[in-house]
């Protein structure tokens, strides 16, 4: 059976069994099931589920390892990790974490004002905060004041202006001031010294002169002593371990030099984030090649072996890793709308008593095609509807005689493909491509999947049943949006294969997993679809049930979209109930067709019926 | 001077006139002159500038274009046109073009239900809506509402299916019913059959075997009377003409044909969208080699030829192009925060008596370079400071003569720019990528220019001002989010130059130009930082002020962003104050305190004071 690579990419956190996807945990329910839960209430169009459960449990594993590799090689620093609200802002997965990793004293990171508002909310007292990326003044000012209030907070300097600034705000604010970091520029990154991913070109840190030029301002302001940590952050998803390992080697050597120079209080080395998500369903096409285990006994190793010959204290492991903590938590589930098949079989044929010359070589291609000539016949026959369409287009042949001739290369396809089945795997996946089923999702892969446009980044993606049966589909996928880069093509290197079905008659619903990182905030509202339904699934031992949804948050409706954007919608209801008004409906009619606009004002703008027979199902009930 | 190319994309809709750019219409304001009187009143941070005379502008273009074709070719068909809202649905651009485009009659176009509730409330009724892309019952139902409310609305059907729900809601509904347009699948796109924009395999469409069969069911349900329009689209940003003359042929004659089977009242052919916006910045870097009047006249030749060949009507022609309509209408004002020059002088350099003989050999270098041996000793310096890096990680040298290295390499580098100025153009080009200048903007690329993320799309940038000074900077461009991708490096290929400017001192602006097309609704809330702050420059003979500003809209506060996330807001006020009351500070820094928190809140979330000089003139004011 295809198991979609469940091996590869879930880490045993979801399953299959008897057919479908469960949730490998406690009462174990099958996702298909939960999901028909809210649509049984009424949810309709795409699905973001979210599991608390699994933020624990990565939290818990990034612990785990540094605390095990910390023992194993007698470190005497401490392990110490923030999250990035950049990867995650939402309420309902910041609330839970902050929940969850209180014992670990897990912390936030914030890249800007925004992000440090949350942070200083909802930091537990006893955890650190750390403060990335570009500050003005007020932003400061803030971190001041998140230290007035009792948090241990780290203001990570990315140029010496910003030093300059907190020189300022020092004087005027009270004590207890914010410790302070620096950022490094690498040089040991990517592939050249030049290279755009970190290097002496990068977006960010400060080089050596400007470190040395940042210890005298710090020694003269007598700030030295709050200086604590130095960052550096090579990357996101990090697929090979060995350039972080030359980073460590080149920033435990700026550590030891800088703590030499009088930096007492530097006592901790953040690494930044980086640690790879795997999210690959295909055989040999890893993201990473690493385990997790192995990245925090490199990690801890290198510092060790850096403290030891520079005869410097064995500094904090800082770390900032957001994708490996949020990606599993969430799954978007879309509906599948309708299959576009342009499945033709030879009744759909309807063959002149003349037919064009080469409609008729068609017709004997098809009628001749053996397992011997296939590949040569395929050839041919797409030769010859090349010069159809041509023919066509100069007036040669009619709109009967090209309906022909896709059909018959259809069935010559179809035909090659079933004579050729146990052979030529490779070739039988490139003519697959040629009749791949279009699934119609009810989603938008730029709202829900948005790296998958800009930065072509695959999600594992696989039915929530059917799993005993063999999909045979070759399977391309198309949101709902009117742009034709809402599209996830079959693609050979990594084919997805689905099930035939018929959406009139059943429903069929795909999961996109790993969505749980950047996806919602960067997440777009091309043609105005916003935001899916969502919630979280808890489970909670002293609950009756299996398992209790939770924080349901409903997609916005079109009003409060159209609200959103700046609309008045006051005057867009009184425009549209006027134009009602003064139509040549009867009384009754402008009655009905009010009503009915107005509930569709009041609905999310996704897709709610497709096929005719479910609209009349949906009449009868 | 350096013009920026303002010649190949501006269309003279902004000029340069004593060292400013100016906007080429009625008073000829300067921006930096519109950008002040908005800054003075206190909106911090990127601005956006709208200017509605320039959506007329490209309204009456297209129209003009395409009447004089009309009117050359002697042509039959009336020319349509309808604005395809996903291209822009901000409400402070659509109401402005409804109300401009009145007497043309120009309609718009809705790919969603959102979109369809706008079109359907400020569509002028003469003009016509279109409706493109997947549709349920419940948007086809929407669609008769509107034929019912009177206005002239065509649904184009994307498929079998979508037909069958509109046979279905013609019987529940009541007369007036909407037109019924048909999306074709064409061959003739792209460089082959299976190409994936346009093509058999694309995402939209009917084959001719669908089209037949689309006949036969509009026959039977005695709905053949309300097909109207044949539709297709050959992709955005069409640099090319002969595809669309090709793909026009291949529908011309789909046109002809269906007529002669019965569809007495298909008479227009709906071309969509494609016509591109020129927005190259340098010589010989063009995205499209036609002229508006080519294309107007291509297309109106095509039809009227393919009428003359079938010796049928010559259809109206519909136009659906958006990005060519609203690119110009918008400009994005970043201010320039911060140069991160990393630009050393000789001062810099505290050579020790004794150094690494490496260094000693940098040292050298710089003294006796000259302009015979400036690239082959700029090459040994490089070979060099790789040297030297690899022994700071290996523990050999220290900070301070890895500082000496970075201070040598760059003066070396500057040196060579220096000696080799008049002479190997290319080469000093990439020589300069690496003593770039960083410009940090006060503004997101994510939530601004996000087809510059997704799609690599260059979008025309200059300063507003000091245009009578020659640039001198190799310019690379940051934004302010925690992200390098966040970034536009220099590219000698197309390369940018700035002004070296002291932003402590004075102020610096960059223009990004042709931003309305797109880039607003697919904004993401990176770091969440959310949209601009807008306003439209307005100019009105009636008025005594040289142009006037309007429609206002503030960036929305940190408290609003938090609130769109669906955060308690008040809870994180009630927190935060809870934190300030139990900190230790004294009764009157709590209230201080308490108060600047408070002020931020209320404020966006973009970056406001840098330079401590400019913190300071702020108190002092």
């Amino acid at each position: 059976m295809v198991d979609y690579g469940i091996k590869y990419w879930s880490n045993d956190d979801f399953i299959i069994d008897k057919g479908v996807v469960k949730v490998n945990y406690k009462s174990k329910p099958a996702l298909i099931d939960i999901v028909k839960e809210a649509r049984e209430k009424g949810y309709k169009g795409p699905l973001l589920l979210r599991f608390p459960h699994l933020i624990e449990n990565q939290i818990t594993k990034l612990y785990t390892a540094f605390e095990t590799s910390i023992k194993e090689y007698q470190y005497q620093g401490k392990f110490k990790a923030v999250f990035p609200l950049k990867v995650n802002q939402m309420p309902n997965f910041v609330l839970p974490l902050v929940q969850v990793s209180k014992d670990k004293h897990y912390g936030l990171e914030a890249g800007s004002k925004s992000e440090l508002i949350i942070a200083m909310a909802y930091t537990n007292k006893q955890s650190p905060i750390t403060v990335n990326g570009f500050k003005d003044k007020e932003m400061i000012s803030l971190g001041f004041i998140a230290a007035n209030m009792g948090h241990d907070i780290t203001l990570t300097i990315e140029g010496l202006n910003e030093l300059k600034t907190i020189i300022e705000v020092a004087k005027e604010m009270c004590e207890p001031y914010p410790n302070i970091g620096l950022r490094i520029r690498l040089h040991s990154i990517g592939t050249g010294i030049w290279a755009k991913s970190g290097g002496i070109t990068s977006k960010f840190g400060l080089t050596s002169t400007e470190l040395l030029e940042a210890m005298r301002m710090l020694e003269e302001s007598q700030l030295l002593h709050k200086f604590t940590m130095i960052h550096f952050h090579i990357g996101s998803q990090i697929s090979d371990i060995s350039p972080l390992k030359k980073a460590i080697r080149e920033v435990g050597n700026i550590y030891a030099e800088l703590r030499k120079m009088g930096a007492s209080n530097l006592k901790a080395v953040n690494i930044g984030g980086g640690l790879a998500v795997e999210y690959a369903q295909h055989e040999g096409m890893n993201c990473r090649n690493y385990t997790l285990n192995e990245f925090s006994g490199d990690v801890v190793f290198s510092l060790k072996e850096i403290a030891k010959n520079k005869n410097e204290l064995e500094p904090d492991i800082f770390i900032e890793s957001g994708r490996f903590i949020s990606a599993s938590h969430a799954v978007l589930i879309a509906p599948v709308l309708e299959l576009f098949s342009q499945e033709y079989d030879e009744e759909a044929l309807r063959l002149k008593e003349q037919n064009p010359q080469l409609v008729e070589e068609l017709n004997d291609l098809y009628n001749s095609i053996t397992e011997k000539n296939a590949i040569e016949y395929l050839h041919d026959s797409l030769d010859h509807m090349e010069s159809l369409l041509t023919l066509f287009d100069l007036g040669y042949i009619d709109l009967q005689d090209r309906s022909n001739t896709e059909i018959l290369v259809h069935l010559i396809i179809k035909k090659v493909i079933q004579l050729l089945k146990y052979k030529n795997h490779n070739d039988i996946l490139k003519i697959q491509k040629s009749v791949q089923e279009r699934y119609l999702l009810n989603c938008s892969f730029f709202q829900s999947l948005p790296d998958y446009w800009g930065l072509e980044q695959i999600f594992p993606v696989m039915p929530l049943d059917r799993l005993n049966r063999r999909p045979t589909r070759a399977a391309s996928l198309w949101d709902i949006t009117c742009d034709s880069d809402g599209e996830i093509s079959f693609n050979p290197q990594m084919p997805l294969f689905l099930h035939d079905v018929d959406v009139s008659k059943e429903e069929y619903f795909l999961g996109f997993f790993l969505v749980g990182a950047y996806q919602e905030v960067l997440g777009m509202r091309h043609n105005l679809f916003t935001h899916p339904t969502e919630f979280s699934v808890v489970f909670d031992d002293e609950l009756n049930k299996d398992y209790e949804i939770e924080n349901l948050l409903e997609a916005q409706t079109i009003v409060d979209v159209l609200d959103d954007l700046d609309y008045d919608t006051k005057e867009i209801e009184r425009i549209l109930k006027q134009h009602i008004e003064e139509s040549d409906l009867d009384i009754e009619n402008k009655k009905i067709v009010l009503g009915k606009l107005y509930v569709m004002l009041s609905e999310n703008g996704y897709l709610r019926t497709i096929s005719v027979q479910d609209s009349i199902k949906q009449e009868n009930s």
